[in-house]
């Protein structure tokens, strides 16, 4: 069979009938033809409407929310209720939780029975946590079964595309007593007993786990799958990793967009007013900031009018704070994030930033001295220039430590609104401890 | 059987000779007992060294580049070659890559030929390409071959942990004709053909492709592992989902860290000479371009000095410049890294970051034009500020976007340097528009 690339795609999906080409649809991936649809723009739709209601499912299943959502009301209400028949009830329970509360009924009294329940009991579990991302599909098998058994009972059921390559031991009480690959399977003799060659020691998931750190455990063992089990150990779902590599994604970006200003879901190739709503409201907030800053260097008006050197001096020792504060501020946000900040080595982190920004502020405090005596021709102004700097970067460096933390202890991303607050301390302790020492020996200065 | 928290694993590994717990080690991700191991600081080498062979060789594959040097050497030569024997091919690759080169040459000649002969066709691939991250284990089969066949082969051969869940169907030249998941093939009754369940549009990953592009492609797909053949279809091996995360932490964290001012590597709870070693040349860059602004400054010394207002509102605008440019760069430095800045939408993207930062310059340009008129108590010098602002911001943003892309045309990584080079022109433009703006008009603002 031959592959297709997008133009191709586009060429097939306008010319040929698509109920003519079900079998060709089977063998390419859902995301390829979603890319071809998207790309088509104008027909995108008509086209949409002519496809098979499974393949329509897994495009659905491919698209982000608001276009999903945009897709979904082309169709008409039974037709709706087809397609989101044909998806996994993790995906129904993502779209789902996006309706208005009378439209999510209307979808479960017209969706296959215990599917609906599965959506139902899904939709009770936070969004970002285990329960909101697994999928209630998954193969039980019991101990007794012999290989042959379990081959026969595969081929007799067969597996979902959306199955995972683990089938899930349970006792008479559904709970998880062990886990078998189909590798495991596959190379047993046909008489060989489940109990045999199943592993016992099973790694599961409690339902209630933040993503975030289901994401550092797949990371850790580099599972395929993980089952995800209630407090009793009885098996509610699974976890797999291609949900893994979309979470690790989508908390990175909200790490760095967090860092950077922006507001998730700015897309880079979004409309306009999206980014002014991403921005402008981390601006507003950084000018309150800015204007504090600008404020403390009002303060000291009298002393700049005296000399004005001290204008030319300001910006270099309030920047290398900043900078001082956000490489530390980065290494912590990343290393909450990551796990790797724990109680047991916080202690041993924080000294170790207060002794690197001490090194690193009299490193430059000494660089920045030596140029403010050049520059004024005056070695006090370089010694009240060299001892700010050194100030600062070290302050600088502890509240880039104490802020993410401080935050994560309040339950607060410690991405959000750190780099303002890192900032914003930088420039105003900056001005204060270079406008206030040269304040307090402006008579040997001048 | 019973799963194992690190503190009896820790009790476990010291108090029983871990010969006659081979039984139970199998049970246990080696993860795990690395981490125990890690705890344990001083005896960590005395108990590794007795661990069985296989054993280590799992560890080994867990630990960090450094560590596995470290624990390396403790073995004596023999034992070394016994232990890299255990190990898959594009471990020891990675290994390997770090020795002497005669080093390399004595391991070679002293380890299974065939995988020798892997490994020294691994080391060829740069590090950071398909190449560089395959295994070259993978399963074969002929697509003439029925599942019972197959079945029977696979029991015969047996399959390695480090083996994926497909089955690859190769012609008589290695060329790649087909994929069979094992889902496929234990859902299907014993007769069939291979030809006939196998996939036939296969999606394979050329040999010198970078990893963010592999990364890339397998979000996309969400496969679990994907082929990767050279430019003759000719089937090299595979790479894994499990590749695949470190890879997507690996880049998004070389990321964060370059728009944070940090070099790759450093840990949160490493040495104190590492943060010196990977802040202070930065931070000596940052120093530079600090000087430069604040030299901008100092060309207005003598404006400045006959209103010093203007100090009050320099760190004002220059800051909100920084800002506006940060959060552009932050965006197109994710866009180029996710593949979503092409070179179709980049003049759109382009358009957008313009009129986006018009309309948030003209936004705060106007707060602070109306602050400063009240500060100020003089209209004249409101203007002065809104459009410096205005212009700053304006220009920030168009900045944050042509850094990136300038730097990823010369083939330098967008994130690299980015944010010195905005935030240094944010300063030295904000300074010159506004303090040239307020020497010009000086007899009205005075």
């Amino acid at each position: 069979m031959k592959t297709f690339n997008k133009e191709e795609l586009k060429e097939l999906l306008l010319t040929q009938a698509p109920n003519a080409l079900e079998e060709i649809f089977e063998e390419i991936h859902p995301v390829d033809i979603l890319d071809a649809l998207r790309d088509l723009e104008d027909d995108k739709y008509t086209i949409l409407k002519k496809l098979p209601n499974w393949l329509v499912a897994d495009i659905f299943e491919e698209m982000d929310e608001d276009e999903q959502q945009e897709a979904l009301n082309i169709f008409s209400e039974i037709d709706q209720f087809k397609i989101i028949n044909e998806m996994s009830s993790d995906e129904i329970t993502d779209l789902l939780g996006n309706l208005e509360p009378d439209r999510v009924d209307r979808f479960l009294g017209n969706i296959d029975k215990e599917e609906a329940e599965e959506v139902k009991e899904l939709l009770t579990y936070e969004e970002d946590t285990a329960g909101g991302i697994m999928a209630t599909e998954f193969i039980a098998i019991k101990e007794e079964m012999t290989v042959i058994d379990t081959l026969g009972y595969l081929q007799a059921t067969g597996l979902d595309a959306e199955t995972v390559y683990y089938l899930y031991v349970l006792d008479s009480n559904e709970v998880l007593t062990g886990i078998l690959s189909l590798r495991d399977l596959v190379t047993a003799t046909f008489d060989t007993r489940i109990s045999d060659i199943m592993t016992t020691s099973v790694k599961s998931i409690p339902v209630n786990m933040d993503q975030e750190e289901v994401a550092n455990i797949f990371q850790k063992y580099g599972f395929q799958a993980m089952p995800v089990v209630d407090s009793l150990g009885e098996m509610l779902g699974v976890i797999t990793f291609d949900d893994i590599i979309d979470i690790v994604r989508e908390e990175d970006n909200e790490d760095i967009y967090r860092l950077g200003g922006l507001s998730e879901g700015e897309a880079v190739d979004g409309p306009v007013i999206d980014s002014v709503k991403s921005r402008l409201p981390w601006l507003l907030v950084n000018l309150v900031t800015a204007i504090i800053a600008g404020a403390t260097v009002g303060l000291f008006s009298s002393t700049i009018d005296k000399l004005v050197i001290l204008a030319t001096f300001n910006p270099i020792i309030a920047g290398m704070g900043g900078n001082a504060g956000t490489q530390s501020l980065t290494l912590i946000v990343r290393g909450i994030a990551l796990g790797e900040l724990s109680k047991e080595n916080a202690k041993r982190v924080f000294l170790k930033e207060v002794i690197a920004g001490l090194i690193n502020g009299v490193a430059i405090g000494v660089v920045v001295a030596i140029l403010g005596l050049i520059w004024a021709n005056k070695p006090i102004f370089g010694l009240v220039v060299g001892v700010a700097m050194i100030l600062n970067m070290s302050l600088a460096t502890i509240v880039g430590y104490l802020v993410p933390v401080t935050l994560k202890k309040l339950n607060v991303d410690p991405a959000l609104a750190s780099a303002v607050f890192v900032t914003t301390f930088t420039d105003v302790c900056g001005f204060f401890f270079f406008l206030g020492l040269a304040t307090m020996f402006l008579k040997y200065l001048m």
